[in-house]
């Protein structure tokens, strides 16, 4: 069940996995299954077989380049004095360096830069104003360590037969909470049934198809304790007074699988808003909207159903085309290959074409699709961009390029359709874009708007820490 | 650049690839490169290259159990008397019993039992009435081989500076001619300059990616030659008069690349007439058209158009779900899982959806799927078939699952709505897709349709050789 | 360097090795570099390339079925308070488990089961009584651990330009001292020139192809500065008064290789020794001596001039019998099968043969080969084994089946001659053997003598540790 | 069985092999398993239980760069008119130019640059004055092949429950015949009995390990049928009057295993033979008569005898060192690395020693040794080579390096002593070597000598056919 969870979340990350379960009781009980690549091969039967227990965690792991290593897989396992401990975690600790030299003037040893056994050590250790006589209380170490710890965070922290589920106050990392609910058990096979449970997942995308509901988002600052007996909220950890909330805005834009909910609407309707928002923002006169398949299908419906433009799909994709690949020589790419697309020459031919695309990164697909509608035929071609311009780097979880790499640190919107061979290109604003994913939200109040910009604008939440200053 | 027109057809084949090229005069001269796998791991810069000259063939091959070994790759080269020959073969001979029974009587032994070996050594050897006294006539050799093998193929051999494009004379195979256009020395490196010249290849999708444009198709019976002069036809082999053309419909319905172009139409847009079509055979009170991503947006586009309901999307796929998998135990399998799909639950909430795909062979998936829109809230589910029920086996190339797996062999639509959870299933009839592939056709003769359905009705293109009835 | 001196260690351990090197000032200047598998497949040109600086420690590990994994590998390599420190280690902690007690305790994770690890958590913290305002004191620090940590350990631990070399007070691993010689510059390609320098070393075997001299033992408790500056002691830890130096006698019977040097004898010479002596108190009257190759040579050759017996070679070693291999079926067994060795016929034909080895552990393979000499056409053939029945377990480093595997607990020399089909089969005595490996020192007091005859006799230095009874 | 014999002529090949079983009565039923690497890989459980029959061929292949490919692989099976042939082929044919010309000629196409291809084909078409109306004459056909190809084959052929054992009319390249013993039925397992069975192999060395025994060669011009009725003499085809037999003699130098039988004899007894014949054209005044292990061995051991010096062991090899290796830095090769041998220094300082090996081809190793001799102290180092010079290209299938490549075309005796830094060197007498072959052979007429020694004396039996001139 684990497993198949997090083939749905293999969209967040595809460099590593793990999984380790606990049998409950003995601390010693742990299943650990870690490695390099993706979740369909490194979990075979053998390998789900040797997972032993009725709880545990799990984690995929993104790829950046400077720790793609083995050792740095999640879940991480401790062993501690009260036994093992293993944590998986979402994000990215924005003060690390000072949390590091806090531990190690403790006098223990680091063996990675990972965040995850950053954390591990600091919840090794009981803080001098928590008292321990009957045994290891880690709701109030991870009261500690969260108190330290400002954000970007959501974590499941297991050890023995309990799983702690915590989010970071500014609620900056998405982490939900779901039902397993029971099947019939008139048809089920008398060993495959299950009683009611719980999950808590990064996303909400995985839970049909491991039989969950829905149920809601874990707050801010909320440490919720799951075990045999069900959930509940443990302890809540406030953010600053001054502080807002600082929900990641990119998981609508880009990050999340659009089946996922947040906020209680799905990420789907939040793009196809998008969609709508940019068609009132930047209209057109065209004869066809459409979109590059697949990230920017939901926002190219939104614009269309506001335009009242027709909706056409325009490009055909290769599935096949992998990310290693063969350089063309000058010559080729100067015809504008566009391999990992073709063109469907006879819905363009002649026409005016409304591109619509998720988001803009380092610009260098969007030409080449260009090049390829007007061999195709088609008569002119707009790029509109369902999100602002992406123009900072993120120290929260998010691996973006560098700033030099990010084409809208290079060139405006008039300057980049020149570029592209577009004959317009407009982006979503960021007031349209916060307008648009609580679209669906009556009863938010736009002005307490809580969602981090920091990509578009700069603006960190809780500002940048001096180690980060750049 | 046969290269980037490989990755454009991987789609046909993704067991193994070739590429041989020739440097021309000497037949000594070929470079060769083929293996196991995709396009994308075999062909890094170094094996490119390796591989030398102005002109070659390539090819990919599909993945059937039984003769997966690298010995099959093709191209296929062969040393003759009169050098070195390369053969690449889309399609399947067949009589190619008794045409081995020929060869092997000749006193020749063949080390594999690939079509593409077979005829090799049938056109290694010049037949009695060809008079060579001017070195090997290559034309007359192969005229003798096609008056010999009725179906089916489509063939390219390259002998020294001269590469012969030929297809059987039934059209059974796809095989079309494409012009590659200088491009604007004015901006192109010097290096990279290409005069003018031809390409021959089973489908058109890869054209554009090479800088070439779709010029039409190899006739049935036809034999091309290219060369440094350009192409020309050296001759054209007739079928028995009282047979018709029998191009394979499985191509128009599921095999072929939607932006490729055949008889002049965009496969798009003949399954989009599919669509249409099956609307007028099948309508239906609903709420919602949508498909299963990818295979049946085209048809559920026509459906929708024809029908006047909107188009919406249900499903999101998971990118990352390959085909080796684990399997889930009997309980997560009751739960409806579909791993590879979620459902856009605020999308199918309360609604009667059509879902539009384009054929159904084993009748495994669509199960999954319906029981996930209805988890996820939709009242109602009709399935849709863009394409009549697949009930035989083709010998001509394409590779369809034994009787006893086809699904339509063991239940009618009803029975099959019933065994899926639908709430109605409905194929399009043999007529309606006929009908709806000539759709745009203007020109052609309906009463003269030359269609091979062999798949869909049991009627094989010059009855069934006997070694193949069953 | 480092590279070809662990190439010739590599018989010590074959699971995993690596190399860690230092720029020296700067703490964070280690290159790193460690995998599973042998020195040849890991460290490729590009590699070694990486690895800069100018001191460096390298480690070959074991293959020990527990703990098989990269995680595993050495040299560790931790991050403390005052930057990076790698260390190696030969041996195994006898008392392991109250230390890592100690360790968690002290509010410190560990995130594996390794003894190096457990050391590095040991070194990270400065114990109470150090003072430390100068800086780190880590000579301090390995004394404070020796004190805790009786054996078995031979140890490097670099920081920054310094390696330490430590070696157990008892002396239970080797270690040895050598000087890298200047090489002639008149020859040398001045990128090539190597001033002066010093090397520690488990054997000494890897000296000649570094161009480095053998000097002296590290002695027991000892510890040694390396750097720039040459090699300095820098402290003696002293062993309790009434405990012997207990040199793991094992390395002079099988574990080092025969061109190392302890105590200032080569191994080839202790071991032609055993055999010496072994003819002593076993004599026969027999027409040939030899060996199995390549193990019992040295010892044969021992025997053989003792005996005044010829030495002549009866078997022929497969170069190419890897370790895995195809399981014959009981008739193939039966017949004697030997794939490993041929018998040179004509050698052994009417012979009675002396057949010496070194050891015999689980005594699986010498029946076959009596039977293959028998088949051969020998008379007679009779056993003699150059050291004691093995019958105890080791908990210091060397990996040894356990008590119900070996074959001296299941049968006495008689029986085990019976079982194996020899003529005769005979042991080297436990007070031969010391008389053996002492026999080329005249300075050593054999009254006095230090070795760990453990695995021989269940005497174990310093007693067992309670958490090891069995 | 075939795979455990393989095993023991692994020596003779480690590039590819495979194995061809049988059922024998129907010509389908052959089971092929073949592949790039060693038999221990290739032939795992699953690979052994598919082969199935009870009589079969095997082959392991040498690694040549020109033709390292998976379609190299013998056996070859090639499907003929009377169904499937499989084919092994030890040794080279030296007219395979023209034999390829008449193949291609007759309209037969050849899809590889082997021999074995072509002596397929060759077979698979019934010359002209060969009647076969009972069906194929197989040895008719190989009678006439070998009439058009003088040499070099040993070869088996296997149709349906047949084997043919074929050796050229020269006996240039070995094959003996073993028969298999049944085991005594009281102890077997009743699956695993066997009956009589027999054996041909191109050397003995397997024979024991199969529970087979040498019988005799085959003779050359010899085809032997092997069947369910044992074995029988079908024909001999006689090599021109004039020629002599020539009998590879690289085979005792070097090529075949120590234990093999040719001729009568033991092969280590020849090598024994060639060192007493080489002790007495080059004797010397010294302290210790060495080897270089392992391949010296036997030779310096008939020195020691001849010469009345001690043998002692002067090296110790790595066994771990593989081919592909770290190369050392000019420095490190300066100091005389061998990082292949460590020197047993305590057995060398101060002596005289003669280090005898079995041949010498680039001369690329010994230089390293005798540096590693002086380091550890011998004072005079003396090379005996127990053959001539290496001096000519072989076509009969030994892989000789270049005439460039070898040695002994650049420097005499004397010369090479001083390059390699030797007090003296010598190599053993043509003459020498053949007397020493023969030494134990009264029976054999000297004046007949029936030897190839084309590498030493460029004197080529039968002539080199003009297509090889160089």
């Amino acid at each position: 069940m684990i497993c198949l969870g997090l083939v749905a979340l293999q969209h967040r990350g595809q460099e590593s996995a793990g999984i380790v379960t606990s049998l409950g009781k003995s601390s010693k009980n742990f299943s650990v299954h870690k490695g390099m690549g993706m979740i369909n091969n490194l979990f075979n039967d053998e390998a789900i077989r040797k997972l032993k227990g009725n709880l545990g965690i799990g984690h995929t792991r993104y790829s950046t380049a400077a720790a793609s290593e083995v050792v740095n897989c999640q879940p991480f396992v401790v062993h501690t004095a009260h036994g093992a401990l293993a944590i998986a975690h979402n994000g990215e600790l924005v003060n690390c360096e000072s949390l590091r030299r806090e531990v190690l003037e403790r006098g223990v040893g680091l063996s990675t830069h990972s965040d995850s056994e950053l954390i591990a050590q600091s919840l090794c250790c009981a803080p001098e104003d928590v008292s321990e006589h009957d045994g290891p209380n880690w709701p109030a170490r991870i009261r500690h360590f969260m108190t330290l710890a400002p954000l970007s965070y959501s974590l499941v922290v297991m050890h023995k037969d309990k799983i702690y589920a915590v989010r970071d106050s500014y609620g900056n990392r998405p982490l939900c909470l779901g039902k397993i609910v029971p099947v019939d058990a008139g048809h089920a096979n008398i060993n495959d049934q299950l009683a009611e449970g719980w999950v808590v997942s990064s996303e909400s995308c995985g839970f049909l198809s491991i039989g969950a509901r829905y149920v809601r988002e874990v707050e801010p600052g909320e440490i919720i304790e799951l075990s045999r007996n069900g959930y509940r909220t443990v302890d809540i950890v406030e953010r600053p007074d001054y502080k807002r909330m600082a929900f990641c805005i990119f998981e609508y834009v880009y990050f999340a699988r659009s089946d996922s909910m947040f906020e209680g609407q799905m990420v789907y309707s939040a793009r196809l808003q998008c969609g709508r928002q940019l068609a009132r923002e930047s209209p057109l006169d065209a004869d066809l909207v459409s979109s590059v398949p697949e990230s920017g299908t939901a926002a190219a419906h939104g614009y269309a159903r506001e335009s009242g433009l027709p909706f056409g799909e325009v490009l055909c994709k290769n599935r096949y085309v992998g990310r290693t690949f063969i350089q063309p020589s000058t010559r080729l790419r100067q015809l504008g290959v566009a391999k990992k697309f073709g063109a469907l020459a006879q819905n363009v031919e002649g026409k005016r074409i409304v591109l619509v695309d998720d988001s803009i990164v380092r610009g260098n697909t969007i030409g080449p699709i260009i090049k390829l509608l007007r061999d195709a035929g088609a008569t002119e071609v707009h790029i509109r961009i369902a999100s602002p311009p992406l123009q900072y780097p993120c120290y929260m979880g998010i691996n973006i390029p560098t700033r030099e790499e990010l084409i809208a640190n290079k060139l405006n919107a008039d300057q980049l359709a020149d570029h592209v061979g577009a004959d317009s290109l407009a982006y979503l604003s960021v007031e349209g874009l916060v307008k648009a994913v609580q679209m669906n939200k009556a009863h938010v109040n736009p002005l307490k708007a809580g969602y981090c910009t920091a990509c578009l604008t700069g603006e960190y939440p809780g500002g940048l820490p001096e180690e980060l200053s750049w």
